[in-house]
């Protein structure tokens, strides 16, 4: 899998590549990185990627040109490319996207700075739009970055033990039950009393109604269909 | 305002204060940062900062011990301290909780790595809980990232131009109308034909209507109580 940044700002997304597990995923030729810059393609003599919004608003928007001609090359030497806009104004992503997405051998995240991209990049380009969730941030770097950390996770290899991505949040439409490690006792404050006698389904269960709980006091939408036993 | 990041990985997160928007609301004294290291504080002599979960489940969680000596230290350093634990199985981050907090003097993000922290350094730490969206990161570090952004956006001073938050996806619960600049044509591609007219509540009539339906679709749970003539 092979991620493909569009970004004025590299240095805002690679970083995070360079460390802990991502790090390791590259070294071991999991995934793979690669960066665009939307500057490099401008035709204006002064290197300008953004102009004035059209039909008046605060701020400026990137401009149709230099991103046109850096998609059409990112196109034609990956036939694969998968092209992704993270925006406001877009479905929510979520863990199913990030499970589907794992099995693409080559997306395209395309950052939009200052207020934004001129619509009709969108248009012609967007295979899909995704914003991450309910709140603005100053560029789409960081949402790419959020895709692609949880994308990873869910690429084959990635992640050492399988087994660990069974048992988290969201995975069976649930959030996960609090956890517990040693000391069994830490400064007056002890473990849930039913984790240390060793009866698996009982714990087990105790787990489940937990999950429930904290799925319905959080995220009341995700439990509606659940049995609730 | 001050961030404090609790974290294994602080090179996951300071390379993002020093470009771009960020690194001028820096420079401008507008925020700062700071990072704690829970290593720095095991007493474990091998440095270990996880431990296995008990009852079961791959993977490791961090323990109790090298959090509370961290984040007792913080405290008693700074009384305005606001403890944030992004978590998967949390509520939902949002734009009214982004303003809200750019209110706060410090907040400090702590950042779970492995499969977690042990519930109990939640229940005696947080402030408050949240989840940056539904799907699962490899750790607590981009999700503190995306809230210090979004919140940053609303400290004031970080955005010249106060205009700019006005407009925006979410501001008024609705998301942002496609938005165009020049070329009006470009590759047969044309903006929208009434903005270019200059009637300009015509053009703000067309927009929110347009906002309208962008909400409808990818978002109909915005939109419910709004007005839609």
């Amino acid at each position: 899998m092979k991620f493909t940044f569009v970004t004025l700002f590299p240095n805002l997304i690679e970083p995070y590549f360079q460390d802990s597990i991502l790090k390791r995923a590259i070294d071991s030729n999991f995934i793979d990185y690669e960066f665009y810059n939307p500057r490099d393609y401008t035709t204006n003599k002064h290197l300008k990627v953004d102009k004035q919004m059209i039909s008046g608003g605060a701020g400026m928007l990137m401009t149709p040109q230099p991103l046109f001609d850096c998609l059409d090359e990112i196109k034609s030497k990956n036939e694969d490319a998968y092209i992704i806009f993270p925006l406001a104004a877009a479905k929510p992503f979520n863990q199913n996207d990030a499970k589907r997405l794992a099995k693409k051998k080559n997306i395209v995240f395309v950052c939009g700075r200052y207020e934004g991209i001129d619509e009709r990049v969108i248009e012609k380009y967007a295979n899909e739009v995704f914003s991450i969730g309910e709140y603005i941030l100053t560029g789409g770097e960081l949402a790419s970055t959020v895709m692609a950390d949880a994308i990873s996770r869910n690429v084959e290899g990635v992640l050492g033990n399988a087994d660990s991505l069974v048992m988290e949040s969201y995975e069976n439409n649930l959030l996960e039950a609090p956890s517990f490690t040693k000391p069994e006792n830490f400064q007056n404050l002890s473990v849930v009393k039913e984790f240390l006698k060793g009866n698996h389904s009982k714990i087990s269960d105790l787990k489940n109604g937990l999950s429930i709980c904290k799925t319905r006091y959080f995220r009341p939408g995700l439990v509606t269909n659940k049995k609730t036993k």
